[in-house]
């Protein structure tokens, strides 16, 4: 009895179809996100050297031991730079091919964190001895910060660095067993070097507070640890994340270095121990702000990685109910399922050129540091916070709502949006955690709310910051929000309003009730009043859209964005009808609805319904290859059966048709039943 | 230097101290969850075997490979049988021994899903030949349903048994790759026997549809997979969980059966080839619904874990701000940590006991169904569907709530919530997918609807059941929502009322705007009708605590209840405000709120406070030993960090002081590097 159709066949013809009727140019697209197309073929070109050399090949990680994925990451690290001599890359070539690898590289640590912090911190003596080395990784690096009872709050680090000025050394030490440096990655198994933050104690006992080391971890000559430091790898990570970094501890006891490892470039202490007063002490946030407002990019390629895989699969998965074809809807198709998967397109596009800004933004910024200018830092400490909080608390829930829009399936590692959640799961925490960045987030907006009301005569409106726009509504009493009809959802000026009407009034509540605040606060002024900062900022891209994309692919993303916007709207919805915000006329169509947010939910599921069409082309315009990809069910011809199929062969407990586990317990187990029931 | 104190010590003098101000009988709780004390000493006695018995030590566990964790997994389940053997356990003691064991083993599926559906459908004949073996495992099923192409709709499953007269036998058939049997639990290299679903076909090519068959899978023998048949693992899970299962896939080339073999207890076919109809087609609905009112209580637990790990973490776990003793404060004392985490609290306490209660009415269902009484069936199909899909989507939320209060520490797999959170992340998907029974219990709710008003003279409100009881207030135009004030919330009343009304707008809405449904609106209505049918319970479970408990646990439990609803509320608040359901009356204090939402806020926030000094005590109370928390931040007496450090020594990385990753690459990429910089 031969099969109606055959499903697995299906997949392929599912996957053209779907190809043939997107309507945009998807390589316009594809340039428009990479900021042209000289960027993507240069990315196209590593991708191809990477995916083809045999040592990056991915088909057995899934299988692999942590104690193997770490292995086979540093000799990724090492072709990697191989490959950067043989075809001799520039070091921004050698950075994009390392942001291609989707394993967690200890090598990241080093030129993320180690190396920046060096380069902005590092006496110009010290630079000059070892910057050099740093660039070629003739020795490598980390960031020992966080300690084993000690996390964000900096100021209670129990590392210590005691200047000793008859020998003009420091001595980095230990003394209890949570002063333990814990967490670093790349100290555990790899780096030769660190930078270690410890409180300076100075002659006489006294603590000035954290500061910068540089100190030597392991020989050159045959990387054993030196003398009086206990290093280790802190053991696996949760869901199996991470698997490739040797997050580690080390603990030193009574380590002496010489003055000059001191990071003295803003703050350092004299020959005979007087302490030298930083010009502004918060010169040394940049590194974290570099990091931050590089996070925003990496969420949207991240998201745009999980919504090609699921946004694929749904276009190729059939079930349920029959459709005018008389085989099962795709389930892609399912208003329930694309309203779901479409908004992480939206999602994607925004922070990827969102993010670019920003990283702009902090170039400036470091440009300015470098001559002293400090007058941008507390703008773009605000807006990092708030946006790393936003992105990275997205991003975590859109690929598990990738990975849960894949039903059953989605749970195989074979989808590989699994590998994706667990790498970046961390991102919530780690760079600033989460709910003490909301709180940062909290008071500057309290600060600038003080600022603005307390000052006679009031500041004029042109004198706020991006990051606090929106108190120019609390400003003038003749400002009132929008009135909401259908028709406002169409435009992004509603929604941009709305949300920040919403943080003007929210900061308002909080300012008012700050003696008795409700413990929710924090966490949702600081959605607010970031949603109001991204909200015009993404008015501004769709504004700018006409002069960078034709115009059949200007309104494609067009719709995109304001599906941003108006999912925003929809996240905010408890605060928008708390404050009175949402003062939205009746639909009329169909009548007797008497749900007001009844419009904004049909004008979402509308953009969704309008872009579905374009869901497999928007996708292809990310540009992954099936091996940056690495999942069964998101690949590029949608064979995704025969995909899974071939990746099960490959599992190590179907190399022996009988079980090791045959013999020792389960033949001893059918046994005993055996015997039990012909007893009975 | 000494330091002024020594953290780690204080980790011990924190937890002593926090359990010393608990005024609640800690027994008396645990005994009121367990349903007795004879229970609890009874469960007690049990951990007691497994976790002195030296193959239940967990200590390696985390660092194992997926099939050492299978083959570790089997070597339990013969010893825990060994053990029931020399102890005599009862059968309920057996299960109770598997209930405790935190690895995902194989045998669960023979004895949740293989044994209950042969059980309830075996024809006597085939009963009295297997139900001995099977109940004392002296063969090993799984139940095959799932197929590669095809999840949840049973009716498109494409594995055929095609009923052959001539010989009284069935053949059971493959016919396409996506018609491969996967996922199935214990199938890939443990099961001996299987129950599978297949298209019935008649001869003259008939199909009937999709009916159970019984089918030997392996040899009792050698283990070995039979004749054409191909078996084998489907792969490690994404987040590594699941790790002790063999999920697997099977394919059958025309695999011949005895007729006998039919599950026909109500459905079959007779000697020529003849079907005979079932006389009700539902009865064998029985085994989804008793899987799914045991997740009720399981979620329950799952959640009590995860909150005694997060709990005693964020007691002893001090950050940020210096507290009135001279130390940073313990993170838990911050309200925007225990507003978190205390409502874990109220949902275990709450799904523990209402979901044994639902364990009973399936008792009485069962009973009732074996006498051919159905008439209970529908009401406990929607009810199970509607609290499946809310326990398993709260206990995912939750537990990664409980994770990520735990900051840096809680992404360490010592930690051991990510276990559980990747062990139970497949619940929002097996057992019927969230998403599919959403849509079933929306249109039971629109049925429920349409039978009410579209009869005269309209039914009594007596009439209503328990899942549809909040439709009476459409009944009445008398009937109005809740005044509300900050005393609504001290009492449930206010609560339930108010999700009954939300359900009962949302569904009326729904049925006016059916004709253009939002795409959210099957979660939505799913989630306000499950509240509704839960609430009303949650409020009988306060009334009647005061014939269980002593008074002061009463009032304790009562607070945790009431939080309950109190957070129900609030996670409903999009509904309630936009259905104008919310009106709230201003706090008062402090004056100038605009924000209607406050006062319950303040509510939870104030009965979170006031249960917190309670919270170590309450999660003693759930009876979790160390061993079965297996959890480095979850310990006892409170030593976070020495367990920490404990089981660093362990890790596989840690056994070498040079990696062996060092002479192969990182070794030449220094030497590179090196190279390169003196070439500078």
């Amino acid at each position: 009895m031969p099969p109606a159709h055959d499903p697995s066949k299906q997949n392929a013809i599912d996957m053209a179809k779907a190809r043939s009727t997107t309507s945009i140019n998807v390589p316009d697209i594809r340039d428009f996100l990479y900021n042209g197309s000289a960027q993507w073929r240069r990315r196209e070109q590593i991708v191809k050297i990477l995916s083809t050399d045999p040592l990056f090949d991915k088909s057995q990680r899934v299988f692999a031991s942590r104690k193997e994925q770490y292995i086979r990451g540093q000799a990724l690290t090492n072709r990697l730079y191989g490959l950067q001599e043989i075809h001799k890359w520039s070091p921004e070539d050698a950075t994009l091919a390392m942001s291609v690898v989707d394993d967690s590289l200890p090598i990241a640590l080093h030129n993320v964190a180690f190396e920046p912090v060096f380069r902005l911190q590092a006496s110009p003596e010290l630079f000059s001895k070892y910057a050099g080395l740093i660039a070629s990784r003739g020795i490598l690096g980390c960031y020992l910060q966080t300690e084993l009872g000690h996390g964000t709050n900096v100021g209670r680090l129990e590392t210590t660095a005691t200047y000793i000025p008859e020998t003009r050394e420091f001595e980095i030490d230990s003394p209890t067993l949570t002063s333990t440096k814990w967490w670093i990655g790349a100290l555990g198994k790899t780096a030769t070097h660190g930078v270690v933050q410890a409180k300076l104690i100075l002659p006489g006992g006294k603590d000035v507070g954290p500061h910068l080391f540089f100190i030597q971890l392991r020989s050159l000559d045959t990387h054993k640890v030196l003398p009086d430091i206990i290093i280790g790898d802190i053991g696996p990570k949760a869901l199996a994340g991470f698997a490739a970094t040797d997050n580690g501890f080390a603990r030193f006891d009574h380590v002496r270095i010489p003055k000059e490892n001191m990071l003295s470039k803003f703050a350092g202490v004299t020959d005979a121990g007087e302490y030298v007063t930083p010009p502004h002490a918060k010169l040394s946030y940049g590194g974290m702000l570099y990091i931050r407002s590089g996070m925003v990019t990496a969420a949207g390629w991240l998201i745009a990685k999980g919504a090609t895989v699921a946004i694929r699969y749904g276009t190729v998965r059939r079930q349920g109910e029959v459709g005018p074809d008389g085989l099962e809807r795709q389930t892609i198709s399912y208003p329930s399922l694309h309203v779901r998967l479409i908004p992480l397109l939206a999602r994607a596009h925004v922070f990827i050129k969102l993010g670019r800004a920003l990283s702009e933004g902090f170039d400036a910024l470091a440009r300015g540091l470098s001559s002293g200018d400090t007058s941008k830092l507390a703008e773009m400490h605000v807006t990092t916070s708030g946006l790393k909080v936003l992105v990275s608390t997205t991003g975590i829930q859109d690929l598990e709502t990738a990975r849960r829009s894949m039903g059953g399936h989605g749970y195989s590692a074979f989808a590989g949006v699994g590998k994706m959640y667990a790498d970046y799961l961390p991102a919530a925490t780690y760079e600033g955690e989460n709910f003490v960045l909301d709180g940062q987030v909290l008071r500057a907006a309290l600060k600038a709310f003080r600022a603005l009301f307390s000052t006679t005569p009031r500041p004029a409106v042109t004198s706020l910051s991006p990051s606090s726009y929106y108190l120019r509504l609390l400003m003038d009493e003749k400002l009132v929000p929008p009135e909401l009809s259908p028709e406002s959802w169409k435009q992004p000026a509603a929604a941009i309003l709305l949300l920040e009407w919403r943080a003007a009034l929210i900061v308002h509540e909080i300012a008012q009730t700050i003696g008795a605040p409700d413990a929710t606060a924090t966490q949702r002024v600081s959605r607010a009043v970031t949603e109001a900062f991204v909200a015009p900022r993404v008015g501004e891209m769709i504004e700018a859209l006409s002069t960078k994309l034709k115009q059949r692919e200007a309104e494609v993303v067009k719709k995109l964005y304001l599906l941003y916007l108006l999912t925003t709207v929809e996240s905010a919805l408890v605060d928008l009808l708390s404050f009175g915000l949402f003062r939205a006329a009746p639909t009329g169509d169909p009548p007797r609805s008497r749900d007001p947010t009844r419009a904004l939910r049909l004008a979402i599921a509308g953009l969704c319904g309008e872009l579905l069409p374009q869901a497999i082309g928007l996708s292809d315009a990310f540009g992954f290859s099936d091996w940056e990809l690495d999942s069964a069910l998101g690949v590029h011809d949608g064979k995704v059966y025969e995909a899974l199929w071939a990746r099960v062969q490959h599992e190590p407990l179907n190399q022996t048709e009988v079980t090791e586990a045959y013999e020792a317990s389960i033949k001893p187990m059918l046994l005993r039943g055996q015997r039990m029931a012909a007893k009975l």
